[in-house]
């Protein structure tokens, strides 16, 4: 029901003006590291279509998540909410999965069987995938849809739990129902990005019930026009997987091995999103400058974020401020005044646009060894 | 002396590297000006969404043409081919254009009522738009199609007449069926440009045959990725209406008076496309260089089509070669040598992106008048 | 001789509008607004020409700053170092001054008459601004030099004092010589930007020994490919002067009001850099989005450098990450999350690429009352 | 259905490639291929710096040059014109030559040692270069100058003769001391593009009178200010020799093998400039449509001057119309309706941006062999 608030529409406009100065290209592949031990799974679980209150034919989706470079997706259609039931009203729930999947056969996407259990508060949104069948999920009460999504073994993550026309704080509510939810096992993951909000107390959620940390497009429209052209990417969900399959991404969403992105904004855990960053950067080139103690250091990020840090070294630097960007996909030369010559050192580097914790950003270490 | 240190040398070319950054917009307005007598309406009038075989729901074709500033569309799904019929079942074959009508009631966009009527050859497909009820146009014989559209009052047109799959030597071939439907009044214009396709073959029916000239979209999927993100335009009707009301534009289309635009492609009767190049070029300044017989006259640009132009006067350019093109929304200066001081002169350019038969183009001319 | 004929200048610019529409600016105009009691005026006091060890004729100096819409300038040769002495020997070294001043008199920029005075370490480089005539500088003794810029009131300032090529720590050492200077009065100023490097240290300086802090291009070739053409401006010292007259700039840069500036990079006292990045940031509107307590704020930054902030409030953002970066001459909304319904709140914002000591960045604050 | 073909979707692809040109870097490679028997040399021998009345030091000119991609460039000094004498009182002519000549010894760039006699009407401004010495060229009477010039061996071409500030009809006026030069053998080329003009009556005078046709930009300022921030290239001359050697240019200027180029504009005698197109555009792939008569051939442009065709076959174009462009750099797909199958066939197209006459395009040919 999201997509109705005419206020949401007026912000999207907002946007629309403060982001035209810098618009470009209308698609840019995501790109990301593996981290050791895992491959690292690009994913947007969380999405609609004409089979409940989007606007394009599932093939839509499939086509933009190939343009993005995304891995896996899930086409989540409300199963309650079916504004187009008049033209689709088709009762079988899995419709919009099984046109997906004839889609990107050809292709290396995935695509994840789900559904969305909406309610009005204090239930409120919630995305059940790797479902087997949609149609039993949907129930007159709501707690028999949850019990039945996981009864085939799904995935459930919260979404948007902070949007105020749901709570008009804009702060999530953790009602009786999702603590019992929690208790039960049946709740696993919570959205801490959706769209284009950010909720950190949304995250602090997710560090105290231990959930799984998520961040999704929720796209009704185009993703073009909701991002791509605002220069803007879709909020995605790194999934960090034994393997690129299927089984082994929902045991990574389970074992909560995430770390939830939009733009230049990186929330996760500390043990996947500390070696996302130090993956991302890679280290080029490390010698001092002639006849000085300057160590000339080239770092290129791998990634498609633009990475903010702050140096949290004891040295300066020469031709930088302590906060700088190292802009996704390209390279810049940090200058570190030694103050005597060393053959090894640590870069610490504060990483201003992560979040381990409300407020809390990580600091990342690479070890550098001088060459002549 | 710090300038000559390489090190600095090597360091700035790093930085030339990492701040590469290209743009571009994702939507260019389409703009034209009005002609002596008629006002210039902007009309795409053929598309398909999901109730046929295209891929989004009817919003997003209103909302594309808000982006593009079209005055006019039609949604004309095939009334035969339905691929989507196992989750759109609907009998109603209107459905598309009611939710257009809901869709764009709030914005400057009218919506004519059509459907595409889909034969393989040697009928082919036809548009008639401005119908009143699509349901009765669905018809076993073609001929009782066209019948019924034009019973209704529709104006009807051949689709991509030259397209190779139906013909394959890539040019039309008028059929008996479609002689007779001319004859009887039944078909009254012709697509020159669909899609990417332009053919002048079309035009020479057009001519021949006394058809309207037309230039449409034809699209399935998105806009943006078809046309707008490679730099293009959508190709597009202009109709010379004397109101811009639904009545006075099937009058003007009944009449012939448009111009079919792809780009820096115009193709049209000499009637129309010459005036609209005429008021699509303003003379914002003409003068003598001092001491000289050197006179300066600079054009502008007034619409959203390059334009190509070859000199056609007797006088050579100062500065320019004979062939030049004015761009789309910019000013360019023109240097003419007139040899002698003249007060008045006629500039008269051919434009060579403007078709008014095949490999034909129109001159055009302005009358200059040299200030002080 | 071509050149010199006016009639061609005004083709060119005529030619310049007409390309306008397909190129990038190759230079961006500079933009601070005025702080209270103060103008801000936008200088660039440290360049080279022809007349020492730089590229160019002064007049490209001048166009160049009439690019970046610069207040003021100053040509500081260097009196000591001239590697093109044996082709321009003349012995006058107002030279360089004298024909900036009638490239700029039908424009409005400013020219300053100053001079380099070159040593090696620990002397090291000086430029003497608001001068009177170079050539009684030049003197054998560093000491001499000093003297006399000083005995015409020179503001001077000490140039590059972390140059790793001078000091191969790449940090200031302030030596005797430096100290005894401050102690009589005769240095006043000291970079902490130049070129592309910023040094803390320098900055540490400035404000234990009160110098004035300075940030300049120091330019031998072109500002286009030093800077603009990778998508930087040049380094600028902002003055905050009484006046936009020499006397009243000469003033401020006694009194140590100023901002040193490259990029997003914004350096100086907290009088002067608080309130200059209060007035770039305008505050467009403040409601409430219906039914919530989300606090809609649309901020827009009028300057041309990008600002860098982190929340610094108690409450905490609905769709933005704690950092954020409003872009130079952009428009940004953030939500807030007051909690509860409030008609006054002040928004507090930490600068994180401003710095008022090293690695210490300023608080700034807006009062916000919200409309209906 | 017509958008189930995939041999369209592999249209819209090609045409996706063709059309990836987004913005524009501030300097652009000039790039043109060899042709039979000759190597293609890219010259400009028309510029001027600090040493007459140009406003940069050598060095500049080098620099530009290598960002151009340039393989020969020559400084042509006025003579005669020295305003910045008062400070470059250098009485040797040849200074300039050294100093470029030692800036450019690292790189692949060759300086043609040359100056520029410099007269009012009817002699009017020369060039003379590869000469020995500028400084016995400086001379009381012109006669005298020309004389010395081809004394040194130099090759000589007369500058701008349709300059209307000399000429205010903007017309070359062949006076008696031209043809009396010619006569005598002392001027051997022509420019019929100096910077922004180019005049088709100097393109009359260099065939009536068997001169070489050049091209040159005459920059006194910057490159990147006259031409390339607003998308345009200097003009230069394609010179082509037997080897990329000064000798063996020097050969080919007076044996007339030239071509003047500015943008899209190419001027040259049709011996060179029809093999120079012919090898700029490179056929890439003929092939049938299936089931079709309709030859798709793939044409890629490779040098960086767009080139503007229009075609000069009797068969039709199946999506483009008679007149295209084909952008530096880039491919497009042309469908041509043959009507029949056949084998081989031979493409001819008219270039509407060359001139081997004035207004006299030639048409230039290929050889196509259809591929299954």
């Amino acid at each position: 029901m999201k997509n109705n608030y005419s206020v949401l529409f007026f912000l999207f406009s907002l946007f629309l003006v403060s982001g035209q100065e810098h618009t470009h290209r209308s698609s840019r592949p995501l790109t990301f590291p593996d981290i050791p031990n895992y491959i690292t799974v690009k994913t947007d679980l969380h999405m609609h279509t004409v089979f409940s209150d989007g606007n394009v034919w599932p093939n839509i989706r499939v086509q933009e998540a190939l343009r993005d470079n995304l891995d896996v997706i899930s086409l989540t259609e409300h199963l309650e909410y079916q504004p187009h039931s008049e033209d689709i009203p088709h009762p079988d729930r899995n419709r919009s999965y099984e046109i997906a999947l004839q889609e990107a056969k050809d292709h290396d996407l995935l695509i994840v069987h789900g559904s969305e259990i909406t309610r009005s508060a204090p239930m409120g949104h919630n995305n059940a995938v790797f479902i087997e069948d949609a149609n039993p999920i949907l129930q007159e009460k709501a707690e028999n849809a949850f019990k039945e999504a996981n009864k085939q073994g799904a995935y459930v993550f919260w979404n948007h739990p902070a949007w105020y026309a749901q709570s008009p704080k804009g702060t999530p509510i953790m009602s009786d129902f999702q603590k019992s939810l929690v208790e039960k096992g049946q709740l696993h993951g919570i959205e801490v990005i959706n769209s284009l909000d950010y909720a950190e107390e949304s995250l602090a959620l997710a560090l105290e019930y231990n959930l799984t940390i998520m961040g999704t497009s929720d796209v009704h429209g185009l993703i073009d026009w909701d991002y791509t052209e605002k220069g803007n990417h879709r909020p995605i969900t790194l999934v960090f997987a034994k393997e690129k399959t299927l089984p082994s991404i929902k045991e990574a969403l389970f074992a909560g091995r995430t770390v939830a992105i939009y733009n230049d904004l990186l929330v996760g855990r500390e043990a996947y999103l500390v070696p996302l960053i130090q993956n991302s950067v890679k280290v080029n080139s490390v010698k001092y400058i002639k006849d000085s103690y300057v160590l000339e250091v080239v770092l290129e990020n791998l990634s498609s974020s633009d990475l903010i840090f702050e140096n949290a070294t004891e040295y300066s630097f020469y031709s930088k401020p302590a906060i700088f960007t190292l802009k996704a996909g390209t390279s810049e030369t940090l200058l570190i005044k030694t103050l005597e010559s060393m053959e090894e050192m640590t870069l610490k580097l504060k990483a201003l646009g992560a979040y381990i914790a409300p407020r809390k950003n990580p600091i990342i270490s690479w070890n550098l060894s001088a060459s002549e």
